[in-house]
Order: C-alpha cells, then sequence, then structure tokens
C-alpha cells in the first residue's frame, strides 16, 4: 500500500512554519509497514488543494490531509473535497447540534461561522472529534480511502489514534514493522555513537536511527517481520544497548526525562522541590507536565530578584555580595534552602546567566551553577552551556533533572 | 509569478525530520513578491521525481528543488531533471575537475562516486557552489525556469544568494511584497473574523491571513507594488483593524503576549509577581522567555502541595477546607499573597485543574480560576478550558497574562 499526506493551510506556505503534521501520519504509517511516497503542501485554496487531493487519490490507496476543517470561509478542505470527489456538501444536523453543546459548555452561543464545519460531502462518514469543533471525515474514491482530519495537532493526533489507526489495522493486519526507542541524557551525540559502534556492525546500521536533541540522544532500533522474532531482535538489541551505555539510559519510548525522575521519587517515596532564578520556573513546569506529578513535586521558589533569594529563600546576603548571584555557592544554598523551607527529600537550585544580557569575561552567558540537596548533601556543576537564552534555560533545566536522576539511582532506597 | 518547491530524500518521508529547507526559499520568494503555491517532499525516487518536476514546471515559473545533487547512488535528481527535461546527462569536465580540486586541498583524492556530481543535463547552466562539491544547476522548461540546488541548508542558502535572488530581482525587480502581523489576544478565531468581516471587502481577503494558535489569533497583513503606497497601504489596514478591535491587538510582528505585557509594566515602572498551582510555573517560565524581564518580573511561588499554598503563600486553612484548592477564593488569595509576600505590585493566581486526572463533576478538566492582584484590587475570572494537560496549562496561563494587559491598560498611569 502506498500513502500520501497532503497538509493545508496558506500559513504553511509562508516562511514561518515548517510542517510538522505529516511526522505524526509518518509515524502510524512506519508502524503499519506502508510507504509513505509523497507529501504536499498547498494554501487555502479550493483548485490546488481539489487539484492534490485528485492526484493523491489517484496514485495511492491512502491519503491523509490535514487542515482547512476550521469554521472561518477560508477553511475550504470540505469544498475541494467534494468538489474532487463529486459529493455535494450538505450540512449534518448532528454535528451542528454538538458544536452547538460544545459552545454551551463552555457558556457560550455557537458563532455563525461555526455552522461550516458540519458541511459533510455526500458519502463521506463522520469521524467524531472530542478535542475540538471540527469532525474528521473519510471518503472513498476508485481504490482510495481519503481521510480529512483537523490541523490543530493534538486534533489530529487524537483522529490518527482513534481513525485511521484502526482502518490501517483492519486492511494491513498487524503491525509490520515495529520500533523501540531508548532515550539517553548526559552524553554528547558523538559519544553515544562511538559507544555503539560496535552494535551498528552487529545489527546493520539501518535499524539504529540516532536523534540527537535538547540535550538527549534518542536511539531508535527497529525490527520487521514476524512478531517473536522480531520481538526477540529488538529486545536483544535494547540489551546490547543498555549494556553499553548504562545509566545513561534513561527511559524508552514517549518518556521524558522528567517523567523518569517522577518514576525514581514514586518508587523511592520520596518528594522534589526547586529554587529557580535564571529558568524562571522551567524545572517546575517540565516536572508539572508529567500527570500525577503532585504526588512527588511539592513546589518551586522562583526567585529571579536576588531580593527573593534573601526574603524567600534564606540566602545569606554575604554569599550574594561575595560571589555574586551566579555562583556554585548561590546555587548551593538555593538548593538547600528550598530543601528545607519547602520541606522535600530533594531539591533543585539553579542560577546562571541565560543571555542575551547579563554576561561578563568571567561569567559568559551560559554559564550556569546547578546543585541538587538530597538527603545526604548537595552535590553541584557548573555548566558551559551553547546557544541562546532558550537553548539555555532548556539546557540548563536537562542537565538539572538528569544530575538529580543520577543521584536518585545511586542513592539508597528510602527507609 | 507562481513557484513551487520540491525537497528531495527518503529522510523527509519519515517521522523525525521535518523539511525546512522551503522556508528559505519561501522568505526569498515573498521578498520578491513572489507567491509560493505548492510544496512537495519526495523521496531519493527518480519516478518520483520526474513526475513532480514536470508537474510543477507546467504549472509554475519557477520550481525550486533543494537535495538529491549527493554523489552516491541514490542522489538522483539530475537523472530526474534530465528525464522529465528531455536533455541527455553528460559528464562536465570542468566540473569533475574543480571537485578533484576540492579534495586534492584536504589532501585527498576524488572518490569515483563523485564523479556522479559532475553530470549536467544537456541546455543545463552550472551554478558555481564554494560551499560543497555539488553544483546547482538552472534549466529551462516552457516557460518555467527550474532551479537544482543542494539539500545541505547553508550550501542551499548560498546558492538561494548567489543565483536565484539575483534571477528574482531581473525578473520581478525590487522587493515587491511587504507584510505586517497584528497579535489579538482575549477573542477566538470566529469572533475575530466576524469583526473584521467588512475589512476583508475593503481590502480583499487574499491580503489578510488569520493564524489562530495557543489562545491567540494573528493577522498577516501583506501589501505589494512601489514602497510608498504599499506602506500606506499596510498601514491603512492596520489602522481599520486595530479600530475594529480595540485593546484586543497586543502587539504586532514577533512579539509575545508575555512581551506586550512587559512592555507595560516597564513603561509604567512596576513590577510582577506569580503564584501558580495547576500551571506549575509556566506563567513564570514564559515572561522569563523575555529578554531583560528582570527589571519588572520578581518571581513565582509554586505552591503545587497545598501545603505550601498554606506555608509560602499564607492561604487560610479554611479557605482551602471549605472551598477547595481550585476554588475564586483560592485563587484571589494566592494573587494577594503573591503581591504582598513577594513585594510587587501586580501578581498572578492561577489555580485549577489541569487533568487527566482530578477533575469531578463540579470542577471537570479544563476548570480554571485566575485572579489578578493589582494596586488597587484583586480581580478574578473563572475559565472553562478545553483540550488536554498541556493545552489547559497553556491557555490558563494566556489568560491570566491577557487579563493582567487589560488590568494594565485601564490602570491609571503609575507615579
Amino acid at each position: 500500500m502506498k500513502a500520501a499526506v497532503l497538509a493545508v493551510g496558506s500559513e504553511l506556505l509562508g516562511e514561518d512554519r515548517a510542517e510538522t503534521n505529516s511526522l505524526a501520519v509518518a509515524a502510524l504509517l512506519r508502524r503499519h509497514g506502508v510507504a509513505l511516497v509523497r507529501k504536499a503542501v498547498v494554501g487555502d485554496d479550493e483548485d490546488a488543494i481539489a487539484g492534490e487531493l485528485a492526484r493523491m487519490a489517484a496514485e495511492c490507496e491512502l491519503v491523509v490531509v490535514s487542515g482547512g476543517l476550521g469554521p472561518t470561509s477560508d477553511d475550504v478542505t470540505r469544498e475541494a473535497a467534494a468538489r474532487a470527489f463529486g459529493g455535494e456538501l450538505r450540512e449534518d444536523p448532528a454535528i451542528a447540534e454538538e458544536i452547538r453543546r460544545r459552545f454551551a459548555a463552555m457558556g457560550r452561543s455557537m458563532p455563525e461561522v461555526n455552522r461550516r464545519q458540519a458541511l459533510v460531502p455526500a458519502g463521506a462518514t463522520v469521524i467524531a472529534n472530542p478535542r475540538g469543533t471540527a469532525p474528521g471525515l473519510r471518503l472513498e474514491s476508485g481504490a482510495a480511502t481519503v481521510f480529512l482530519l483537523p490541523g490543530v495537532p493534538a486534533e489530529l493526533q487524537g483522529l490518527l489514534d482513534d481513525a485511521v489507526a484502526p482502518w490501517l489495522a483492519a486492511r494491513c493486519g498487524e503491525v509490520a514493522l515495529e520500533s523501540l526507542t531508548l532515550r539517553v541524557a548526559g552524553l554528547p551525540e558523538s559519544e553515544v555513537e562511538e559507544l555503539i559502534a560496535a552494535v551498528y556492525d552487529e545489527f546493520g546500521r539501518a535499524d539504529i536511527t540516532l536523534l540527537a536533541g535538547g540535550g538527549d540522544v534518542r536511539l531508535r532500533l527497529t525490527a520487521g517481520g514476524e512478531a517473536a522474532p522480531r520481538q526477540a531482535r529488538l529486545a536483544g538489541m535494547a540489551q546490547r544497548l543498555r549494556g553499553l551505555l548504562g545509566v545513561a539510559v534513561y527511559g524508552e519510548g514517549d518518556e521524558e526525562l522528567e517523567a523518569a525522575v517522577g518514576r525514581l521519587l514514586l518508587a523511592a517515596g520520596q518528594t522534589l522541590a526547586s529554587a529557580e532564578s535564571c529558568t524562571g520556573g522551567l524545572v517546575g513546569e517540565r516536572v508539572t507536565r508529567v500527570p500525577g506529578s503532585s504526588a512527588w513535586y511539592v513546589g518551586s521558589v522562583v526567585a529571579y530578584d536576588d531580593r527573593l533569594k534573601r526574603e524567600l529563600l534564606g540566602v545569606p546576603p554575604d554569599l550574594l555580595r561575595e560571589h555574586g548571584a551566579v555562583s556554585e555557592a548561590v546555587a548551593r544554598a538555593m538548593a538547600a534552602a528550598a530543601r528545607q523551607r519547602l520541606g522535600s527529600d530533594w531539591a533543585i537550585g539553579i542560577t546562571g546567566v541565560a543571555g542575551p544580557g547579563g554576561g561578563s569575561a568571567e561569567k559568559p552567558v551560559g554559564t550556569v551553577h546547578v546543585a541538587v540537596a538530597g538527603p545526604a548533601a548537595v552535590a553541584h556543576r557548573l555548566l558551559r552551556l551553547p546557544g541562546e537564552r532558550a537553548r539555555v534555560r532548556w539546557l540548563a533545566s536537562h542537565a538539572a533533572l538528569e544530575m538529580l536522576r543520577r543521584r536518585l539511582l545511586a542513592a539508597p532506597p528510602a527507609g
């Protein structure tokens, strides 16, 4: 089976937005062993959409379209599909009612424009979208099945899971290609590459993809064939790589570093707090992305102003005067104070120069002090981070979480 | 003039890599007023590339291709172009010599495979690439000009500057299209659309693009022609839209909501603090994305655990018991306490149910109480937000910042 993906939206033809919805589709297709042969982007233009739809449906058995299902008059994917595949558009009263209900639940009445989202080409199957007002639509054209899905990434992913995945499973049978991702922190890409060189020879380079970014390295292992040998092969690769990379592997699949930290804390029955300066709340924001983090994260003091480092955290004024706010002594004092004042087992303290201003010869932009206070001691690391403000802040939070994770692994179990 | 962009490379059909070379092409095209009407991605497949090239050259006057000019046998853009446009491939001795010279400069002899990079379709013009071994190629096919450029981003950008920009300048003259973005908060997309409907009629729909996301609506206004009338037209559109949208327009261009809030605080000589529960530090993280925010942001208490709401913020235990942590009373108390304890002019307090757990019939997931404490009073809003955890948290922080911004606009000037 061949598949094509069409992304609709004039904003995707500009210089600002890369088209990324197709990546989610590509991931799903890969799991089912379906070849994605072409991607295209067209603007909010009925002719262009209709032309591309007809072409893709003639070439491929599966066409996935994202975008152009919004309520405004430049959302014309419905009209284009009706034109390309010859079905007239009609308002579906059940969809209109559902949209009205959604607005009512927010205490508002449905704007008139939203009625456009209830239009359905004749012969199309409506796919409920619990995450937004635009339902998805499925059409058949010759040998091709065409899914029209919303462009909002969370809504798209939801309908890929709810509707496209079951359709693929029914058409292509079981998952044909399986992959497993190992997530690695605390090691640069080149070092990971060197450590695992032998595994490339053993298992073949094509089945191991190395992706680096945001302080992480991810290793994607892929295997095909029947379920039993496929899984055995994946498990063998993973075991070999874990042996070579040791504690640097923090998780598998979608598990982010903050979730891995939470898992360890939860298992130990311990809690975390933070005291942040240059990261401005990013550590707290990241750990509370994890559902259920209230079981192990108590909170944070963001002491952006040095006055708050003194008043809220009790960092001694002498320390600040003598060493400056960006210093090992202050990072250690922040972590220790957070642990004590917020009443947690562990605490992270971060202070640094995120830029673009504030750097000096002695403490250039990218200088960050990270401390982790635990039941036994306070550990510290001085980081010299590359890049701009956002990157420095992210890498600082990442290094702090990784430092905590290694300490949790090394710590004796709670008693 | 219409243009299309083709990106070649099987790795761009996977789940890991968004196609971004087209953004550099789009930026160049926009400056010259050329409409990019279609982008496509195909793999390293001669048939697919040839088919797409023929189609694009039939539809557009300019086709820019990136990728597939490397030395290995899966780099087949040259072969595909020769096929699509009917010119035979021949080795160009001058290119081969140049490639040899590059290798010699690195103390190496040219690998045999690199001779493929010296192949040129008959009738093509060679474009020197000082940044790599693969030269660019320019072909004419009917009314279309086709540029084949390397996929390495720095090489692509170099040849866009060296060869495509001069070609565009010769064909289209000076920079012809200019745009201006108005940023709107606090209004849903459909309401913005209704409010500005008249402007579509006055100025033409094609020149106003509406982009919604993350609680914002952006209006991109575009004008062409000579500099003076073009800028007058943009200014006229912006003025008209600002008249209709009023205070909902918070900024222009790249200015994010948090930066607009900072600008107002800075102008008023006032400061901000926050007390966050369900957002976990996101408000602090967002405002400290703004360089120089230390001039107007003092810090935050992330009281994720209710114990910290009592201990760090002094929220009365009675309030928490009687109303629950997710309540108007607690949001107001958090904002007031942050303002007082952190010593700022303004403070944001947020408490809510971000999900996926923790919802109830009375307080379902998405229920968020936001309060803004200022010099005069504490204001409050109850939000019922759609979507998943990350979206609820983002929209809550956005609504809080927007609420603060409107209060800052309404507040009497400092002094």
